[in-house]
């Protein structure tokens, strides 16, 4: 069994022990399910009361919250994601995947392969693609003639990856998403449309993860690309000659039209919609489901349907609650209206 | 050619004969192409005009609707259902997946394949999976070590499943659907994103039906659970550690947030988005593309952006639809009252 | 290195030179990168001004934009579609995928396979299906029994179509799309779903593209079918029985519900939802997100949620702008109409 100390766990997640630093802790677990000799944790100063219930021996907790507790704290500024580095240490995550190619799979003899690289069953790897070191490459990926994956990467089951694409390091795709799939882009000509060919590709920078099912466009020409450290969710679809900024945020089911260019730190709730060729600024939010059909400043936070400043959204939504009310009011106006008139033309 | 009596038809569908019960019938189809010798179908009393042109021998209805014709008739509550359970008794759908384990596909030696089990070509199945009797996986799909899946369950082509997931018995999941990837959820430190590792799972119950390419997230802890007899269609996405009921049904392209709890009979219509941490009650319903922003009670009907009661989004849909008219009458209303103002002042 | 003169490029794109026709062009690139000898356009006239600088040889335009410019000119309609085909000339795409069938491929003995064709690795194509000319199959993708392709189709890696569908000639089916997944259909008896077999199948017309990750279900009975020549963006949802007309276009994300009729040359904008059972009449167009509640007339503009006509859809989306406003105004109504009542009963 595993152990360490409470003096050690701090120090692994960067936080300070209040109580026993010598404690001997061999287990993580939920405050309701927490046995003595292990640690919990308390992210919401709303279950407090729940600790006093709990039989854990520590428990991890922000800077602010006072706990009136006879257990030993770890302090730390987000005790959620503290307990979940902590869980790790005692429940280390199976290697699904080691090292090596699998006799299944189908590597062009002229595509690179770093060290330590594992490359599941089944998967095909084309021509001149390059894959670095220690990424994981899970059954059932494809990835077309050209490409590369950087370090430390994970491609999860049936990822596909279109020719000429760049990915870059520590990137994790999940199961079923598509980058590079040709732009929507055709040329009409006397009722029939003609396929513009999308030669452009798809460069996806460090740290960036992509959800399952999601689908990224190569560009027309030139490139789509998704900036360093930039998280979407899952079934997000960007178009052709797209530009996400660093460290975006974008929920389920987000779709962004072509040539538009999203901000650094912008967050996009689930289920939205924007017209192509426009901006999104840096420090921008979009409340969920909204259509955004212009511009977007830097910090600005929009809402709704079309999306408008949040302010201005909620007073319209406010305005649009009571309407059933205000017509009967325009109604009572009219009638006493019409009463004054004739009592004035009396 | 297959034959059965009226009879013997009636009583497979737990229907009444009206008419010649000894009547020969080898055959089912459409009122509109049926042949003497078939059975055909009435679902719609809109249709009855159809039935005296209709060249079938025997017609399936309800209970109540009145038919003037000739034709001998089966009684049953849902003649449809009834006619397409008549149509796979002449037309059995042909066995598409043999049991058996192809011989390209990459099964663990520690997996447990059961009894009369079909494994398609290219299938990867991990260590410590367990496969139940007579359930079939068709070719492409990939199930990560340590999940396992129930009896009777179909999985179509490229289904991908991680590591330890549960899936129940009778359970379908179309193709390309994904179970099990990533929750998506990450802990913001000065401007960068830390990723929070997603250790929970997903469990399926029985009689569960999953559309094509819908993504159904692991727990960050504990698990992402779609209760019994649940039906979800195409690209469905549902966040982590959401709990559905059992026998809800969601159309296509919904999308359920982080941690919410949607009940048991539950409809949602296609495209509705909710927020995360709230419960959508029993028999709930909820309008399709409705976005539902707090917890909706047992057996409540809402619709809209934002979703609201039923009366109360009808009545303020009614009130936004004349709302050009109301800003005429508003005007006409103070141009009178300057009028009358102007008169009173003299 | 590849030359052509101004003049046989030109003919090639069916324009017309102004200047030098024997001008050696000897590569394309776009307007700021151009070199000496390469051809560039001019699509937008509001870029005119980039032309004085562009180090080009020759420019495509338009028929109409005038430019005042020393370059040697190609008119022709469409100047960005012009240079596309022009680029390609200079560099051609690289064959990902030769004719053959790769050895891990499991193409059944009983399926007819035509000439030229390619079939990637790890491939599945089950018993009686066929697989017209010079059609490509990328790898992982699966194809159930009964099914065909037509001639000079591409399906990118991973697309799977179930059994007994068809393809027609010059499909491309983007990576992940699903064709012939089950219809959604269930018949509730007593609180439980039982399924409807879904038992019809999917047709898809020459010419047709779908995007990636897009679902196609197959008829409850006969089929659903996506006319000549429409072009589907990704992670779009068809559901069962529905008919799309020729030469429509639908944007991301669209979901159309169980048998509606689309008619030819609609433009569904990106995230527009349909109800079941409606018709959508020829040159309809329907603006992104939209909810389509009921059936659109030909060539009837519609926007919103709900769907109405563009021009009322403007002005209700005015009014409702200037909502707040317009309770201001009626409680100044209200006021003054109070105190002219209270003057009048003096």
């Amino acid at each position: 069994m595993k152990q360490f100390t409470l003096q050690e766990l701090a120090e692994k997640i960067g936080g300070q022990v209040e109580g026993d630093g010598s404690l001997l802790i061999s287990g993580a677990a939920p405050i309701d399910s927490a046995q003595p000799g292990q640690i919990t944790f308390l992210a919401n100063p709303r279950y407090r009361d729940h600790l006093h219930k709990s039989r854990a021996s520590a428990v991890i907790v922000d800077q602010k919250t006072t706990v009136e507790t006879s257990h030993a704290l770890i302090r730390v500024s987000d005790p959620y994601y503290g307990f979940l580095q902590i869980f790790l240490l005692f429940n280390p995550r199976k290697e699904l995947l080691p090292p090596g190619i699998h006799p299944t799979a189908v590597v062009h003899p002229e595509a690179r392969i770093g060290q330590e690289v594992a490359i599941g069953a089944h998967v095909v790897i084309g021509k001149g693609c390059r894959i670095g070191d220690r990424s994981k490459i899970f059954p059932g990926c494809v990835i077309l003639d050209g490409s590369e994956i950087g370090e430390d990467c994970t491609l999860y089951p049936l990822v596909s990856i279109r020719e000429e694409c760049r990915v870059g390091n520590r990137v994790i795709i999940h199961n079923g998403a598509v980058i590079g799939s040709d732009g929507f882009g055709f040329a009409p000509h006397g009722g029939v449309y003609h396929k513009i060919p999308q030669i452009g590709r798809v460069i996806i920078e460090d740290d960036v993860e992509i959800g399952a099912n999601c689908t990224i466009d190569r560009a027309t020409m030139g490139e789509t690309i998704i900036r360093r450290g930039t998280k979407l969710d899952n079934l997000v679809h960007i178009a052709h000659n797209v530009e996400v900024g660093e460290w975006t945020v974008m929920a389920a089911q987000v779709g962004i039209s072509g040539s538009t260019k999203i901000g650094h730190h912008v967050m996009l709730g689930g289920q939205v919609g924007t017209v192509g060729h426009i901006r999104i600024g840096d420090y921008a939010q979009v409340g969920a489901q909204s259509g955004v059909s212009k511009a977007v400043p830097d910090r600005e936070v929009v809402f709704g349907y079309p999306a408008r400043p949040i302010m201005r959204a909620k007073r319209i939504e406010a305005a649009v609650n009571q309407l059933p009310e205000l017509v009967k009011r325009i109604r009572e106006l009219e009638k006493k209206l019409a009463a004054l008139e004739d009592s004035a033309s009396d």
